[in-house]
């Protein structure tokens, strides 16, 4: 038999039942969490117009964008002296039609085409597939999901509230300790207002966030270079003093004017900590940590207030990347014509946490069991009992097949092993003659004799 | 505000929250039967190499396939001379990859390659999109759900029978009374052989097919037209004869013989609907009948021996189409050079079953609440109370939530209604003081003075 050189498209792959029972457990703990809370699902078409992506995602995102080749006689349409030999230009005289890049634009224009049928607050959430042509590497797809939780609508502090809750019942209810981090983009404006260097924002916020990597020295040298200033890098100092904190409130705050003026940008953006640390503290998180971090960087030139990141927090593993993200925008629906709608979001980098779970060995054993039971089959003459019983089985939401082909027992049992089915039904002549089965239990080898009935019993039960 | 001109690609549709939580029941109902009958869940990427694809639906299938073009610089790789202005053999040399066309193609691929890990017989079921480039039209989609399970690696009948057997559980757990039609493709052969006309199979069953719509006299004369002979339009009456029949028994093929000598193909045919039938005996099927139809020639290139075609079966309603079919194939995987791997399968028309539940309203009631319960926001003093309570009966598994702003109480109670949440906890100045809480049921209007403690009581035990 040749493979005839199959392959799969770089950067995809393929999930085989051991792998889906496991995704479908993660997937499954999401949509639980998100419905607990009161999230509403929605779905999108994989494929967007063109136009609708394009000019979202930055020049690197436009080219990551896989694009759809039109369908029947595109050539026809195409003009050879009209795109100078440049295939970009050509992309989009045959291709009007792109697979989604992320859940938020699509969500965009979602909410945009649906306003009329959305009543606000909308808590949506989403999870599906995105494409990206990047270059795949190990942990990065070309394939991959994002699940998405957004609530629009509202300024209210209570939804980034609702998200750190939501985020520590996630990654509780998965078994992974997490630390989430906060940031506030105001916070960030504020210091480089208070340093004078409000117009080189994006050049210090860039500095500062390798903090964590170069330290102190490192940073300060970069902003030498840079020539931000000296109160640049004293802001730094500012930024590690409060760097860690698991909270946020009047003393503080206090401490802080001692050693910079307060200007609204960060009167603003403490006292939104402040105010999300305070209703926090109405019950412990469970298996999460939450402290500032005043270098994250994340997203911005999108967030405009809150900014988390979540990042595994266990002692004995460390992953590098984040797991999860999110943070407040004050205009979703600005790129499609409506502005000022605010919102804010958290993503779960299911992919990412699957792999971390993997590693750490937190999925429950078991998820992988083709069926609780397996009929083995001796000869025709037990099929319609055999049928009958599997059919009561499965009426009681016990999962049961019964093995094909009456082949050598040997055979049954070890496709039942191979498929992780614990229990075998075997109807021995002698038994079946005097209505008994017996039950072999795979892990122990114990074979028990039973009537139907109490057979029956045995998994209702179970 | 402008909408910007926002659209979604033909034939492709956004679910929204109403639509998705019957979505996601129709989808669990299918789940929850493929996994009580034991089939293991697989996933394959959205893209395929266009390799993988292209030949495997005929000329019309690869015309309908959305290809995706070559990231980076497709154009400098095309000599211009190299397509005669052909834009399908251009399409060759700027796309490699394609969106999946069906869940057949791809489940053969993912066994090839996966042919060392997989134990047979393997019963897989697949629930994923599928991409055509069809014309749009009602109740066709370019971006469609397939839902498929198969059992390969076994030539027992009693895959077909498992199959009928879920087919009658998914239909009965929706509510929906089907027919399943069965016919054999052996049969359908030994027909044309004993017509003398096994050279025409093709034609012959192709105005069989026809018999539905337009009777003996038509067939009869398209069989004419066409030159088929006296002895194949005999056939039509004996067809006509056993259509109809709910089982085949010695009987039946006694009586067949009487019309017609048995050729080996007949023969075995027989054999093989008498055998399902007999394994049918069983147990009665629940809400859905079967009987022979012998014109059935669904997928006649492929199936080899069972076909099996659902179609709606309700008093006061009827729907043209089918709604789900399968059969039998003995070749799966030939097309990649593993040649004999035999299987049976079925595949569940998701997106048409839809239709028909929306339109007989067999969707359960209250699947589009948000939650079970809404928290009105009175005033800040009351959030952390409020974000205790949230966190107890979500912990509980009661969906809640807090309305975040605290905004007048009539807009927070039509966002209760809006989103179909039928209990709203009113945490008012007074009751607060007294530690109690109102809970209003937004169907009947009462209103009713809790504990925080009798209320989550109240919510556990709904």
């Amino acid at each position: 038999m040749s493979k005839n050189n199959l392959s799969l498209p770089k950067g995809t792959r393929d999930f085989s039942p051991p792998v889906m029972a496991k995704r479908n457990y993660l997937f499954g703990v999401l949509r639980n969490a998100f419905e607990r809370f009161g999230f509403l699902p929605i779905e999108t078409p994989a494929m967007e117009q063109l136009s609708t992506l394009t000019g979202k995602y930055g020049e690197e995102g436009d080219q990551l964008l896989f694009k759809i080749l039109n369908s029947g006689d595109f050539w026809s349409k195409v003009n050879p002296d009209s795109f100078d030999n440049n295939a970009r230009k050509l992309s989009f005289q045959i291709s009007e039609k792109a697979l989604r890049y992320d859940l938020t634009v699509p969500f965009a224009r979602f909410v945009v085409m649906n306003r009329n049928e959305i009543s606000f607050p909308f808590r949506r959430y989403q999870m599906q597939p995105v494409w990206r042509a990047d270059r795949p590497q190990k942990g990065r797809y070309r394939e991959f999901y994002q699940c998405d939780a957004d609530i629009i609508g509202s300024d209210s502090l209570l939804n980034e509230v609702d998200l750190i809750h939501l985020l520590d019942e996630v990654f509780s209810k998965l078994g992974l300790r997490v630390l989430i981090k906060i940031n506030n983009r105001k916070v960030l404006m504020g210091l480089a207002e208070a340093a004078g260097i409000s117009d080189r924002f994006t050049d210090w916020c860039t500095s500062l966030d390798k903090l964590d990597k170069i330290g102190f020295e490192g940073v300060a040298r970069e902003m030498e270079e840079k020539a931000l200033g000296a109160k640049a890098i004293e802001m730094v100092s500012l930024v590690m003093a409060l760097n860690g904190l698991s909270g946020i409130d009047e003393d503080v705050i206090e401490e802080v004017k001692t050693k910079v003026a307060l200007n609204s940008s960060l009167e603003k953006g403490f006292e939104e900590l402040k105010n999300i640390f305070q209703s926090l503290a109405a019950f412990r998180l469970n298996l999460s940590k939450i402290e500032v971090d005043l270098t994250l960087a994340r997203g911005l030139n999108y967030y405009t207030g809150c900014i988390l990141e979540v990042k595994v927090n266990e002692p004995d593993y460390s992953f590098p990347g984040s797991i999860s993200g999110g943070g407040r925008y004050d205009d979703l629906t600005g790129i499609f014509g409506w502005k000022g709608l605010s919102g804010v979001g958290i993503s779960f980098g299911a992919d990412r946490i699957y792999d971390v779970m993997e590693e750490m060995k937190l999925f429950p054993e078991g998820l992988d069991q083709a069926a609780d039971v397996m009929i083995a089959n001796f000869n025709d003459e037990m099929i319609p009992a055999a049928l009958r019983l599997m059919h009561s089985l499965r009426s009681l939401s016990v999962s049961a097949l019964l093995y094909p082909d009456a082949v050598k027992l040997q055979k049954q049992l070890t496709y039942a092993n191979a498929n992780h089915i614990r229990y075998v039904v075997l109807m021995g002549e002698e038994e079946f003659k005097e209505g008994k089965l017996i039950l072999k239990d795979m892990q122990s080898g114990q074979q028990d004799l039973y009537t139907p009935e109490k057979l029956i019993h045995f998994f209702t039960n179970l």
